[in-house]
């Protein structure tokens, strides 16, 4: 918009000498609205067009800030072909950061180019080498704060203004003297780049998490009784087994009386049913609040503690609306809409209301209150040890609010994280990513095809949205249980969870209700349970032989041992001959590692074909062959070249988890593979 | 930007009632930094994403104003699907305009939809009408100054309230009621794009012109003398004649003596050598004065009149560089860079210098006052009635001068039209498109295959370029002979003349060597002419039965008739099954007219085929028949359905200029089409 402006202004630009452009920095969100998004150890490439006028050769500089930095850290740029500049920046520390791009002029290079070119030419270049000595007479000026530095410069002017053509051709073109200059740049009409654009550096957790949803009311031992926090304790070693690091439970608050539902989402509750733990809030307190069935802060702290032994970590869920009974209907009318006959507007879908649910009105007059309250629930949680949120239907409450929110929680404590579950239309999900949530929830729970899969996995891992948008998969959650899953039998169960497990870095079951593959829906049709957990307590049977426990243990130690799996955006598609067969692979940096994944989407019919490896994306020499060791069954296959046979029993072998091991060396008759 | 600082601000956001937001606003240019291009007439669609949290309806206006308006005009946009938003701002002023996007809540269309769907249900909707009763009060008071409207909202709105259900559903319904509230949006929480985005409307011949470079020295009928400006008077029915619009000049000043260029680009002039044009300044003046060989500054002006009645415009050679002799060089000899010997630093490419060229230093501490002199340079032009200049290697001079420059020039004179002509890196070629030049040369010049042709014009016509880009297209000129021109013999010169004008709305030939066919270069190997007339004064045999000229006017005026030919953006590429042979076609708005180009790109060889329409993008039916008519050779065909047979003789028809003559009807045995 500046030089818009200064376009109509009639007036002389005022850095007319500024030669240099630097446009189409990237990575950047929305024209550098919104923050890149980057896990501490990753690396922030930046590129950038630096080009000037004319025939100067020019030079650039990535300057980035940590937001506790006092000045900006610098990192020089390397051309990268067509006046495009790189620049890998590291990561080692988490919160937020600042970056831009400098460019300037780079009269030395230019020099230094023209004078070969005049040498090889076989022409007189005494003058040259005088214009030569006044730029490392100006380079040592600005050296002067290194006095030896600034001495050597001045040595090496000297040298190019003397008599010796010999000695003057030596320094001219002596690669210390250009390493030299490079350290001392000629900035004055250094050009920056327009905007300083926006990174958030989170935890590892952030791009690479395991999570284990449960109801703690339904983990007691007892049947007899609901269960407490106290017996989510005795479940973790349980949980812990299976390879997760994030429990996440559904809301532990007192749960209103006024219009409860009852079993399977029935209008009316009877005296025993629990009700929906979303319709938060009664006379027993509200979001700050912990249910009294369930137990008390005390257990609750006890509870992040013993978790954090076994290296899990409890996500609570913000789940922002409130039952009729909840202490802020009372002390706070004004914040929920009123209608015309006086009473509070309910949640509704129309035709639909959800009696039991009061929604804020984030358009209320008092709407900073509100927010300062809900960030004051976010503050109280995270003092009691929470650093993971599950954030409730965040699209249904106001955008500018949670960029807000989010932002200045993880000002303060920049290792929080919070998940989104908005399962609603795809350009309100992608805002709530850009206005600062860590992770998504996204619509892989309902993508089965291999065209599904693919067209949906490269939006989400190869446009910009890889920036900012961290896909978190569940194959099942308490309110969806896909058809898919209802039809396919266990083997539906196996294939979501390594799709779920490989494609994304961060995933999440429903449990013990996906272990255990549980699969009846409340109706044919429906896509909800029967007998929804939502409504009811459950006594599960955790130890069924039935249980996927132990291949769901095999599959986070995978991820655990394979540092490709700990990324998004390296995910890449290989053709199969097979509809029904796909494959895809992830290579760590450098392809120090890779893992190539390959799974019948068809639970019910063995999938044979040939498989047709991009070999180049997996920098496999086309005339070797290489181990494809597969880590679900054990099994090691000598492969060769791009094309491969497979066949993939649904039942038995749904699916292969290769790890490519590249060949070493030859000795005698025995290959070996790293 | 603004939403990064309020994160890290901590404070609550201002505008936590604003829920809608207003995102990803097309077109625009480098993240709005720079101007969108069109002509006048052309419509600017502009379309953005409007979306909100929740379920409410959205609605959204375009807000647009031209530099002298007061205030925003508004338009509404109307939704595309996908929660992207449409509006098409129609044209008719040139100048400079802003445009940005406004989307609030629209809750009486929320309101609507809600109460269809419980009416549906048969639910009770007493209180909904009260709702929506206030609703209409409320837009009452927004209609304040318009009473009859505010009367008759209250009206509506009793009738909500009343005890007539029949009467309510039918207000509460009506279509009049819903228009009614659409006059009157409540937009207190409406949310504004973030950047006003910028849009410079071009008279149409920015847009769509034919060009004819002539030397004037070289316009004499008498071939013992030089040409001058008058003798160009005379040669105007002969550019008229071929439908040429635009009369180029090289440099019209003085030229310099010191150091002169001779015949052939050699070091050494001969005393009768006149020199390169564009080797400017002597002691008779510099870029403001009119070298005396060529006649007068009335001479001039008479000539711009008279051109004006073959309704042709003179446009000069803008070449912001120095002779030595150039009056600049004595009076302001801080303008140049000095060299430590003293001497000025002449133009080079190392090893090559360019003695008799000083280019000006735009670093110069005095860079202002440069600026501003050459400013007045085209100020003085403009007030002798010149509106298009031509600029000599833009992309050796400052990029923020040109931004400036044609910024404040076109403040003034809106009607000004700058073509650059910078054959350099494609990244600085598009800069100073963005920088505010009307047209800019291309590397049309050096493309020749089909694969070449397509893959650049499908760049310059479907990414973002066409937004600011405008191609000019050059078969030839005094720099530039090309091999394929050299070698392809007059078949050469056709083809490269049927491109540039069809594929290009702007194009131009340096002529009489264009028309004349003249192929012979400097030495083999070389681009440049044999005996360029950048080095000497030509009598051309203007009326050589040779000469092109009547194929180009005929080219000329097929342009002019079909306006499709007169955009860049409609291009569209269609398969043949002959690699030499490509097709394109163009269409006007609506498919009014169409236009589909074959073009036999082998000078040498008959060749034929098939070509595989796309219907589709033609709108043609693939079960009709329709007539190709052959404007350049008169022929009609009749051809069916996507595949249809060519065949194009080099010498003879090399290419088809097809009118697409729909089938209008039957009567009896004729067909007619239109």
């Amino acid at each position: 918009m500046a030089s818009c402006l200064l376009i109509s202004s009639g007036m002389v630009p005022p850095d007319g000498r500024s030669r240099v452009v630097v446009e189409h920095v990237r990575p950047q969100v929305d024209d550098g609205e919104f923050a890149v998004k980057r896990t501490v150890g990753d690396a922030l490439i930046v590129e950038s067009d630096i080009f000037a006028d004319g025939h100067d050769a020019v030079a650039g500089e990535v300057l980035y800030r940590h937001a506790l930095d006092e000045d900006w850290r610098r990192l020089p740029m390397t051309p990268a072909g067509n006046d495009r500049w790189r620049c890998e920046i590291p990561l080692p520390e988490i919160g937020r950061y600042r970056y831009t791009v400098e460019g300037w002029i780079d009269r030395f290079t230019s020099w230094r180019g023209d004078l070969i070119k005049r040498i090889d030419a076989g022409q007189a270049v005494r003058i040259e080498y005088l214009v030569g000595a006044e730029l490392l007479d100006q380079a040592a000026t600005r050296a002067a704060d290194a006095e030896a530095d600034a001495a050597q410069l001045r040595e090496w002017a000297a040298a190019l203004r003397g008599t010796e053509v010999a000695m003057s051709k030596q320094v001219a073109l002596a690669d210390e003297v250009a390493a030299m200059m490079e350290r001392y740049p000629d900035r004055r009409f250094a050009t920056r780049y327009g905007k300083e654009l926006a990174l958030v550096v989170d935890r590892e957790k952030a791009g690479f998490s395991a999570w284990y949803e449960v109801f703690p009311r339904s983990c007691s031992p007892d049947a007899s009784r609901p269960g407490t926090l106290r017996d989510c304790e005795a479940r973790l070693p349980y949980i812990a087994a299976m390879g997760f690091d994030t429990l996440y439970f559904p809301p532990i608050h007192p749960i209103g009386q006024t219009a409860r539902k009852g079993k399977n989402n029935r209008i009316a509750a009877g005296p025993d049913d629990p009700g929906s733990p979303w319709a938060i809030g009664s006379a027993e307190g509200g979001h700050t609040a912990i249910d009294p069935k369930l137990g008390t802060l005390d257990d609750f702290e006890r509870l992040v503690a013993k978790a954090a032994e076994f290296e899990i970590e409890i996500a609570l869920d913000l789940a922002f609306q409130c039952s009729p009974d909840h202490p802020y209907v009372r002390q706070h009318p004004e914040w929920f809409r009123r209608r015309p006959d006086g009473t509070i507007q309910c949640a509704q879908n129309p035709p639909k209301n959800y009696e039991d649910i009061f929604p804020f009105d984030f358009e209320t007059p008092q709407w900073r209150e509100l927010s300062e309250e809900l960030k004051n629930v976010v503050m109280f949680w995270i003092a009691r040890g929470v650093r993971i949120f599950r954030v409730d239907n965040p699209h249904t409450k106001a955008l500018p609010f949670w960029e807000w929110l989010i932002g200045d929680v993880k000002d303060r404590h920049p290792e929080v994280i919070f998940l989104a579950e908005a399962f609603t239309r795809p350009k309100v999900m992608y805002r709530l990513a850009k206005a600062g949530f860590s992770q998504s929830y996204t619509y892989f729970t309902w993508r089965n095809s291999k065209q599904e899969l693919t067209d949906y996995f490269r939006q989400l891992t190869e446009t910009e949205l890889r920036e900012f948008n961290r896909p978190n998969l569940w194959p099942n959650t308490p309110d969806i249980l896909s058809e898919f899953l209802q039809v396919g039998g266990r083997a539906a169960f196996v294939i979501r969870l390594i799709l779920a497990a490989t494609l994304g870095a961060n995933y999440g079951i429903y449990g013990p209700a996906f272990e255990l593959c549980e699969n009846a829906p409340r109706e044919p049709g429906a896509e909800e349970y029967l007998d929804s957990e939502k409504y009811e307590v459950k006594h599960w049977d955790w130890d069924s032989p039935r249980s996927l426990k132990d291949l769901i243990a095999r599959i986070n130690r995978i991820r655990r041992e394979n540092p490709s799996l700990r990324r998004d955006a390296n995910l890449r598609f290989h053709e199969t001959d097979n509809p029904s067969v796909i494959c895809y692979s992830k290579s760590s940096a450098g392809l120090a590692e890779t893992v190539i994944v390959l799974c019948n989407l068809d639970p019910f019919h063995t999938q044979s074909g040939w498989l047709n490896l991009d070999l180049g994306s997996l920098g496999l020499d086309p005339n070797r062959t290489f181990q494809a060791h597969d880590l679900l069954g054990g099994a090691r296959y000598l492969w060769h070249g791009a094309r491969n046979y497979f066949e993939l029993v649904p039942e038995t072998r749904p699916a292969h988890i290769m790890k490519v091991r590249r060949w070493v060396r030859t000795e005698r008759d025995f290959d070996y593979y790293l």
